[in-house]
């Protein structure tokens, strides 16, 4: 961290901060220009808080020159983290396809589904139990019962399932689910982040709305400094003021967590644009841009499903996208990260 | 709701159609124009989703004529809404000031700014026991320790209290709390929002870094449909493209949050902007915009605060601040809502 | 477009509505529901502002159904513009590279690079002579010299020309340049657009840091109303609150406007990202999601570069990427317009 | 200008790069840390590109101490500048109010709205004559006729004129305007700016839709550095997310920009709201947080008004909004800026 002081700063106030920096391991170089004095931070500087350095009386300005993240950091990691699910590997240079309703209704639908996506080249079931709806007024999910509905469906198809959490008092309920979702609007519910930080179970950690990349590593690392490195990344679109699509899908946040972190990274086209038609595009665009996976909404009869029906594609439309995605597959974008920056 | 259906729309899915909005106690009013069937549904359209009702085959689009929520809407409720804390009246007319540290740092620490902040006109005793933070490094807050600091505070001044709750599983400890904070990063965390709207204390509900003005509406609805009508809104400003403030303060939203709904809206100018220098004039504007209270962060030493230092007054800031909201106060814009629009 | 009425609505007032829309060559179907009258207009909607029907007194709100634009819409003009510019064909199924340095700094320079892009398989070159720059102190381009050198490149290699117009009174330089380009920050420079809409010079219009699809497809339909219709549309990425790259490319809106209008749709992965290492993976995503160009920045020397630098590949990295589109093009997103929806 | 080297840095690429600063008159101090070498650059770095900078190899990062601006710096000229237009002083310590309809519809009813705002306290009147509108097909303004109008007004009436510009070709028409307006779409229109530099007719400068106040500077210093100092700088609400507001309103803005500079800032709520209901808070918020002046649309006849009829007060409405401007005033903030900071 490089710190700027005030040309009016005071050398006891300077002598004060230096020693309050000693007492979090921070070594201070101090170098003097002609009008400005500078302070070279050195040591863990990820455990200091950059607002309240510039807080302090003395600073004008400071600026990281690390990245606050640790554990999350390809610097510190380089080669890439691949989680394994039952058998399925996230992160090993292969398109894992996760695909299924946005909530489940009833048995046979989720295993109509799970069946069917498991034929077009699926690895994993996705279905929500949990809701986390705009209004109370909506349909909320079906809560435990729709956890138990997944789990007859992983029995049948021996498809491992993805899950959204909403709240620490359900996570029980979740012992057979294989990774749990920390959806959108819980990416910064540091609370359940650090619960599922003492667990070992895989975390799927969708990008907020109006988060940055930076403040989603954050969020990895405080489910990784609990122990738990199972991160899964996902970008699914952010808030923007286009309304054409639902959220704007960040492609160029693909390849660049990718740069910056060694944790695999997956896409959710069907959240980020909100529209099917949109879907196939964006999940292709992801594909070629190095995305690790894809989480894709299908429903059998979209135009009557519970929730999320605009966006769904139908069982045929994810089988054509299926195929296509394997054609593209082979010259997708492969971050050489190594050396340089 | 107006839903315009598709010129290739076939009678029997139109039959279908009706058929289910009248299991769901909508009626519908057909309406045959030139080259397009628009259908007028009547009835607690609230309940709907909209975009469920787009996914539909035969729909091409629909538009809500009504507000999706009720029990927050001034349409049915035009009188404003008057919260009693401990006889401190939020909404009836006041400019409630309600002032503190970020976080609760020592009994001494939150005693004296108590003190200070009451001498100087505060009505209420804001102070962060737990603290959302975006690092995991960071100061997470003293926890039930500051809750019981705080709670000496309170019995030292009579100021009631404001802190804020990050997971249910703390709502025992709040007991003593006047009004439970719900911070901008869980405005849609809906099962905490569940949680509070079974309980009868008072919520202090803070709009999300992404969420428009509809969407808090929605939230304080999720509480309010529980049973629990007493929510305090906060405009705390929103993610934007600046970054010479930390965040971009709504003023707009107070009054037409006011126009919209009864329920009293509080502003945030500390969180809004994030530099200390800004809280004076944000905090005069949004008196003169209407504002039923302000939340300010006020700090004996701002510069060796645990956090947020760069945003907190200090206590002769504060005093001076609240002297001129004084002067301001009666010239503030009046909500004439009854009548027009 | 659909109109819903105040229910205190006076008839007279209606009347004169009515009167006023026929004038306009709008015919008026009223249809009176339980407690809303709805009229539906029927005819150029397109040249009616929807604001100003909003601001009429009797009026509650109003909607589009169909889109503001026309000439600019596939819904008229159902299949795929194709521009031919001195034999290069832009919308025809091709992915047509443009590539050349941000600025032009001199003719060995840019002949150089004009020589290299072609071998890498470049069919146009870009080189900026006018340059829209934040700071008045920065280099403001080499103005009517570097339009000389563009055509010494030209002549060299036989790549048409593609350069950035910042005034109209400019124009008479561009008589050899092959497609006007109007930046971002000139999408609605309105006087711009329809003296480039008088002319017959294709022009490549690119979308604005905060423009909607919708506008962009707008500032297009100044400049074929104008009666020109070579209008060649760019996605350069929006300015949203993330700041890892410079802007945020919207890779959605690349099928989304060509589901929309029938005109060619091209990427500038360079400006979107401002990251050099970014443009591959997000040229790539561009070309998967059915993009039909690609407008990319190469300078020989990119430390040296007299702008933007940052972003601009080398000759070999452009090299390496031509070569991986052409892999992925056979597999790319065709947009299937025709029929649904 | 701080700058970091990157580690892997050569002692010959530093040398070059030190020399080339010395052309540019920067002089270079270097310290050396524990593990980074910083660059302490000196001397006249608005000229320095922060981009090129960034672009050089031996580069990891650079960050700016001083801002980048230097003629509308208040650092540099902390005295408030006053602009006089024929008697009527703005950034004078007053809130001067600018009023006037969207658009001239005609001499009568221009002239009918001018005597009417300025016995409401007008002291400038403002009306459109070139319109920048979104659609082709809507009213573009009366153009040349509009000014000729306009200036009928002010014969009548005494009120100095503001109208916008948007085109450098229609300059000469603009003798008689006493403040030329470039609007929001044209902030980042060089050209424009350049030539209004070149002139000494006052600038009213609005703030873009999507532009930093640091890019408002900017624009600003494009026309300071060409000789005009004249300028006033207005904030007129940026483009996010939110709907409910035509436009998001940034009231911090107003105190921000004062303090970092000494030019005069207006508020434009009209335009930041499109909703006539919001302009009277936004406009009292602008007066609390110290603004030196109001654009304010009026029209006598908003629903038939052929522009932004949403957004225009009637002139009751501005006579009532006047007087409680006045009893606001003395208690608006102040910028204390000399001293801190």
């Amino acid at each position: 961290m490089i710190v700027i002081l005030k040309e009016s700063y005071k050398e006891e106030e300077l002598i004060k901060f230096v020693e309050w920096l000693k007492d979090n391991e921070i070594d201070v170089h101090k170098s003097i220009g002609q009008n400005k004095v500078v302070l070279g931070l050195v040591g863990d500087t990820s455990s200091l808080d950059l607002d309240l350095i510039k807080a302090k009386e003395i600073v004008e300005d400071a600026k990281r020159v690390l990245e606050p993240y640790k554990k999350a950091n390809r610097k510190f990691h380089p080669e890439d983290t691949v989680i394994d699910i039952n058998g399925v590997k996230i992160g090993a240079g292969n398109v894992t396809l996760i695909a299924g309703p946005c909530s489940v209704e009833s048995e046979e639908q989720i295993c109509t589904i799970a069946e069917s996506v498991k034929k077009s080249g699926a690895s994993m079931l996705r279905g929500g139990a949990y809701k986390p709806r705009t209004s109370p007024y909506s349909f909320q999910g079906m809560g435990a019962d729709g956890i138990d509905m997944l789990i007859k469906a992983k029995k049948q198809t021996g498809l491992p399932l993805v899950s959204e959490i909403m709240d620490i008092s359900h996570i029980d309920e979740f012992k057979d689910v294989d990774v749990i979702q920390v959806g959108a609007r819980n990416m910064q519910n540091f609370e359940l982040l650090k619960e599922l930080g003492r667990g070992n179970k895989p975390v799927l950690l969708k990008r907020g709305l109006a988060n940055t990349i930076e403040e989603l590593l954050m969020s990895a690392e405080y489910i990784m400094s609990g122990g738990n490195s199972k991160v899964i990344l996902c970008e699914r679109g952010i808030r923007t003021f286009e309304t054409a699509t639902r959220n704007t899908f960040d492609v160029s946040a693909i390849p660049y967590i990718k740069e910056k972190s060694h944790l695999p990274v997956i896409a959710d086209p069907s959240h980020a644009t909100g529209i099917a038609k949109m879907v196939p595009p964006v999940a292709m665009a992801s594909v070629a841009s190095g995305v690790d996976g894809l989480l894709i909404e299908v429903h059998n009869d979209p135009s009557h499903a519970l929730c999320d029906g605009l966006q769904s594609l139908t069982p045929k439309a994810f089988d054509d996208l299926s195929k296509v995605i394997d054609k593209i597959k082979p010259y997708r974008y492969i971050n050489a990260s190594e050396g340089d920056n």
